[in-house]
């Protein structure tokens, strides 16, 4: 029996998503089935061309209507429409695929972790680096041990969409609707990145400092003669210290100029050391003890992470494909009831570390993470 | 009404092409309507397996049974079928899609194109590298003059699937097959492109001399007790003159040790030069008057060439999204009626210079072409 | 009349100050003429040697006889032995031109600093790197507004020396002889070099908060049979606010796998960046406003700065020629009796950011710098 | 007894020398002692500057009255000036280093080869790039066995200076003062590097074709209301077999907008691969067997070649430390009577493939080498 799924969001991510499992059954043909069930939106029209364009069989306006009649529910929503939605879809026993970060603020993020907890379905979130090959290889590396004891943990995640004053407004600079700004978008997945590659190694992260930045007060409403408040960061920093005394920078802008995509992470461990950046996302670079400098390792050889699903050797995937691996993952999961990972409770987790982060920000001090 | 398309081929590049097809609709919403028609293999089972992936509703295991049947007519078999069912399609009314090279040998190149001069249909020659963003605006930059007279064009294309000895023979390793080896395969590609970039500002290829070398004479058949000869080119250089005399270096090997898929084009103008590699796809490099070095551009922008259909800046595209553009470019032709190129008339020239360089490798002489 | 120098240090610094003095002549010929007077040390025997090496006419085993006897005092002895000496140089009116960090504690330095406030001599720390031809013409670029308004200040400077724990004590592990470890060594370099860098325009350091960590305990020492506790850093990282609101990040490692001499800095402008990285050192990344991604200059032109003194474009300069460049405009400036940068008071404001960022790894507190 | 030299030509190369001849004692201590004694030139005044800056005892304005009267006679002159004197000093006993390329002409060349051949003082070519640390390196890995059979030998040098067609005339466009251009001044350099390197393995080259053009036809005189031909080539390119089958492309331009000194050589092995770019000078991109990728490799370590003499890992050298690295071995081979490579009958040689590709140019067929 196939999975029928709704999607509640219909813009970029909806349709990374859409893509997603419209591309299944040609690469992965072992992912269960899946019916494009019901896409939720507020604009009727807009949402309709969607639907047509996405493959969806139904629409709808409340996602109340939704979350109980599928067996999936996707929430791709703006950040502060991440929690209700999602926990009334657990609630009824629906799986749930709910975008990064998990939710504007600590409070609620705890609320759907506890959700989750409580939950028959599979709860996800859907940071979607995880799934890159190179990372994924990346992890295997350090896992097995390749560079050794975790000592250092760079990530930077630069953006420039916003280095422009006059860059219109949008939800993402709401404090209300968004939570933060580079520090919840960006920063979320640097940090998850971060827990997923060195966690097993170098422990949790114990405590962090970090500073937030507003360079732009106020930005243009589009189609309105208007200006309003950005009530988000710009961008943020960050230190860290692991469990095991390993330490992290992190840091995340939309005012970088120059730099449209480019989320950078560097390790140093006492054996290697390893290097990713998303612009180059085929790309690893790494050090291995014996070596004398980082090979530069094109992954999509065919044993590598989720490759040979796709393309002969030195033919590139794109960005999109994280979503492709991403939903076969999680559909898998939801379909045979394992687990999945980056779960509810990574997110949650991920959340502290912003939280603290801001706390941190604010008070001036480091602050120690439980 | 929707274009049925017939294809022959389903492996690599029927992949390719039927991923492509699948694509269009969500991200291309202007390109026809296409149904999925009938897939051309000889065995039927793994046909059958193919068609049900690939979404096609028949199949058929004589491609004259589908030639007069289809809208459009994919040839994508190995080098040695691209003549005969390609000629009998045009001559039947049906647009032919082509995989390159576009045909083993200048004689039977000539057959296709003297039948797509005659026929109603549209003949394209999937040279899929012409449609990547960066190339399109790297072909932009040079017809506007950023880079000024072109002096040299450097072009090539470094793999090294064939690097081990004990590779396995396959028909691309035979001269009856596939007409040539790395020439034809890969040299191909570089000359199309350099043509495409440079044609209207250095005019044609008009002077050619080459080397071919055959490295590893003999390889085992997979599943068999047996070594069989390799009878093409495993590497090829050459020389070229154009008609504005800018000078041309190309090359290609199989055996180039740690490059996968390394197409790299160089081309310097009196004004400026540039740099592409496919395996950074998504990138160009650029050097522009009054600028100092070149700048390293990620060709990800709203108004970069086929961009605005997929995702915002920064989120890189891979080595498929070729197919879907050069789908979406051939079909938009076809169901028009208008011109596409990479014509047949591209593709025979492309194959005049290849068969230039054969020649001069066997007699040691600069040739001359018409 | 030429400049007698007295030289404390025989060793790295000695020679790589030698070597610069002993090329003056031929690269800028408008330099002072100087004569290598005194070296002085502890060792009679490898004394000996080095001055007939590098050119000394006499040598001296204690300072005090020498700093009143020469023009200049060049002071390349190790952290601890900054103070004294330098002061007692000044107190002299000798010209001090001392090595980096200034001095192992900020009461030394400030010592320093005052000594050479009220000093006859032009007193200079030897913070090499602001002699770089790339660095001094990013410099310029910054000060024209190429930029814009500064936003981000990113400056790693990784090595991989004491990766390996078994690797042998030295000076520059022992806290009361060194000061501080990867702190003072290196990050004295990127503070320097933020400072003069962005100074202008983002003005000074205004808070910063850091962490400083030791990953391996005890070192052995070369020689004996013995193991010595290491009492510094093998590594720090900080967050930094400019007077402006810019952000900043430092970071320096010694057990930084695969990096030698890694010293990064990337600033984020309001219209642009900049990139350089020690390992590159002739090369620049900029970012200008109307261009689409960095350029890679090679900082070797005719008009970039110094280089007229050298070789024609393209050929590159190295390391050692920093050491030629600040000779030169510390010898030009105390035979004229000008003012040099960085004086003294410019290290002791390094020192400064220094000592706050070890205080804010003790107290988990972000600190204010006056 | 130190060697006297005496030098013909204070120019760059002058310079250079000298410059290499003054930091010998300091660095190379166990090299021979030098009395730069005697600098040749035709323009007094300019003579005498020159001698005083690059520290040389005398002047003299002929050649003839030197070559007999000094240890060592260095030939730094232009291109039409390295036969008689080299030839001249040689006859009488005195050692010859002589700039490269060998001579104008294959004539000339022969007959210094000849001259060479009945000598007994040692006679070296300038090729100075065999000299660089990462060159010996790759030289070393290379014989070793690290990268297997040669396969593939690529050597591009490309330089913009020619670019602007107001470019002022320079002898080195002369064919009768400098014998070719972009082949005999760049070219030389490439084919002297592919012979050192894979030489012993790969053999000699056995054939090539190649073609030569000049873009701009004449070029201002400085200094004067007159335009003056080029009779040189811009720009060369070339392919070669050696004789082991491994196949050459060779390539140099003068007018590569964009490229200051970039002379990039590849290596294809049956095992691995092999990257060096001039303009990165301290690098070396190597594919090793096992391994996935190049790794960029900073040729920095103690254990490098000449490293030892110079600084500590990570602290990178120039363009010039080859000169200093070049005289050690020919002024060592001078003093002892050893062998030095290059020799002028390597450089004999190099010339030989020089006037192959200039034969081929014109009469359009691939050359045959004895």
């Amino acid at each position: 029996m196939a999975l029928t799924v709704g999607m509640l969001g219909y813009r970029f991510m909806g349709q990374a998503h859409s893509n997603a499992l419209a591309r299944l059954p040609m690469f992965f043909p072992d992912a269960p089935d899946v019916v494009r069930h019901t896409l939720v939106g507020r604009d009727e029209e807009a949402l309709a061309d969607a639907a047509d364009r996405f493959g969806f069989e139904h629409t709808a306006t409340d996602w109340k209507d939704v979350v109980d009649e599928v067996d999936v529910f996707y929430n791709l929503g703006p950040n502060h429409l991440h929690a209700d939605p999602s926990i009334a879809a657990l609630e009824a026993g629906t799986h749930v695929f709910c975008e990064k970060p998990l939710a504007p603020t600590l409070e609620e993020a705890e609320r759907m972790r506890d959700a989750a907890a409580d939950a028959s379905g599979v709860a996800g979130c859907a940071f979607n680096y995880r799934f890159i090959p190179a990372i994924q290889y990346a992890k295997n590396l350090i896992d097995d041990g390749v560079i050794g004891e975790i000592r250092h943990v760079d990530g930077r995640y630069m953006q420039d969409w916003l280095a422009d004053p006059d860059a219109p407004w949008a939800w993402r600079m709401d404090k209300d609707l968004a939570g933060s700004g580079a520090l919840g978008d960006l920063g979320a997945h640097t940090v998850d990145l971060a827990r997923f590659l060195v966690g097993e190694q170098a422990g949790d992260i114990a405590e962090v400092s970090g500073s937030l930045r507003t360079f732009v007060e106020e930005r243009p409403v589009p189609g309105e003669d208007e200006m309003r408040p950005v009530t988000v960061d710009d961008a943020y920093t960050a230190e860290a210290a692991f469990e095991n005394g390993a330490m992290g920078t992190f840091e995340a802008s939309r005012v970088a100029t120059g730099h449209k995509n480019d989320h950078t992470i560097r390790i140093h461990g006492s054996k290697g050391s390893l290097e990713f950046s998303l612009e180059r996302i085929n790309e690893l670079k790494l050090l291995r003890e014996g070596n004398r400098g980082y090979e530069t390792i094109l992954v999509t050889d065919e044993d590598d992470p989720y490759v040979e699903n796709w393309w002969p050797p030195g033919h590139v995937l794109g960005w999109e494909h994280t979503f492709v691996h991403e939903n076969y993952e999680f559909l898998s999961a939801a379909d045979s009831g394992s687990e999945f990972h980056p779960s509810f409770e990574d997110a949650y987790e991920v959340q502290q570390v912003l939280d603290a982060i801001e706390r941190s920000d604010q008070n001036g001090e480091r602050i120690a993470l439980d």
